[in-house]
């Protein structure tokens, strides 16, 4: 309050320069380990999936999160960031959702990572909004639909066509997984002092964070009935 | 033996030709196969990995078997030739190996991703040697090392360094994978009259045959040196 206006300006811009530093390595460190968690999840799936051509489908897109993996990971090394310890502070919650969250048959293995995959990169995109144009464009490249969209809306839609029992579990599945994500995403930011920062340096204050978990809820009934359920 | 000498040369020939490509399909499905199912394996090992570095290590080479799944899916689409259908035959002893051989911990995993890439790339890449350039090319880039050669001597001779019982057992293991994967492998052509004409082709006869597994075996006694084992 003492010191002179300008010397305020220069403290202010050095503090939000390093904020914004290290909340970028905390958001890419949790969109590396959401490619490598996503990789898992689509690689069991293949496993167990009804047919060669559902096994081979899944299988190309756990590829393409690693492909995304590997984008991220050189992004952060060119900074001096080891991509690991970047992820590490996600393992425990992250894991936590999926030991929670457990699909009990294809048609729901199929939703939970389209749906996780989409708020996701919900939730991504609109804190990459907030930052420099060239890890903007990377969140964007690394959060492409890697094909999981149009597969899930095909297999769904048609299963739950002619099937109001399998419909009305799959949309009750559906909204158990968006209340399950949002309250882990809350904990993680709560845990991170370094992507809070980033949060609220995106959103102004805890209202328009308030504004985003709307937004995020809205993009998540989209999907809902594109895949024919909700 | 009554047609004269120059009909019986054209339908050879013929014959010869379409043989060569329904081998090829065959070859090529059976190569298909092999990455998915590697992809597979990879994957559950990733998930089991010791630590963070361990299974992004095996998710990247996980992904790497399906860009090459990719191409050899491309290339038999430029034919006409479905991919699923091609690898349809395999399914039954590919998945067989696989139940019978079970790693019971993770070096015991590397060493039959290892081992079973290995065999399987110079059991292709001989027969490879037998086709038109631009098969054997693509057979030549499919079946290229996706970096784990590296890290399977790398974790192995680390770990048997110091532990001859440990390395006594992952022994013992590797000559049970050399086995269980000969014997697969001769039912296969056994099953598959296209392949086994590919691979007389190949060989000129029976003894031919001998010569190749002879050659297989050599290369996997070298593998086993350069992880430490033996």
């Amino acid at each position: 309050m003492t010191q002179p206006q300008e010397q305020v300006n220069v403290t202010d811009t050095t503090a939000k320069l390093t904020e914004l530093t290290v909340g970028v390595a905390d958001l890419l460190g949790a969109i590396a380990y959401g490619e490598l968690a996503a990789f898992e999840q689509l690689s069991r799936d293949s496993a167990s999936a009804p047919n060669l051509a559902g096994r081979a489908a899944l299988a190309r897109m756990a590829a393409a999160e690693m492909a995304h993996y590997d984008l991220v990971a050189d992004y952060l090394t060119r900074f001096g960031i080891d991509v690991e310890a970047a992820m590490q502070p996600y393992r425990t919650s992250f894991d936590a959702f999926h030991k929670i969250v457990v699909a009990k048959n294809w048609y729901e293995s199929i939703i939970e990572a389209y749906v996780g995959d989409g708020l996701a990169a919900d939730l991504y995109r609109e804190l990459g909004n907030a930052l420099d144009p060239e890890t903007r464009d990377l969140i964007n490249t690394v959060l492409a639909d890697t094909g999981h969209a149009d597969f899930a809306q095909r297999e769904i839609s048609a299963a739950v066509a002619d099937d109001r029992i399998l419909r009305d579990k799959l949309t009750l599945w559906c909204r158990r997984l968006l209340g399950e994500a949002l309250t882990q995403a809350q904990y993680v930011v709560a845990e991170r002092d370094d992507l809070a920062t980033l949060m609220i340096t995106a959103y102004g204050d805890m209202s328009g964070i308030a504004v985003l978990f709307k937004t995020l809820q809205q993009r998540h009934t989209k999907r809902m009935s594109a895949l024919g359920l909700g």
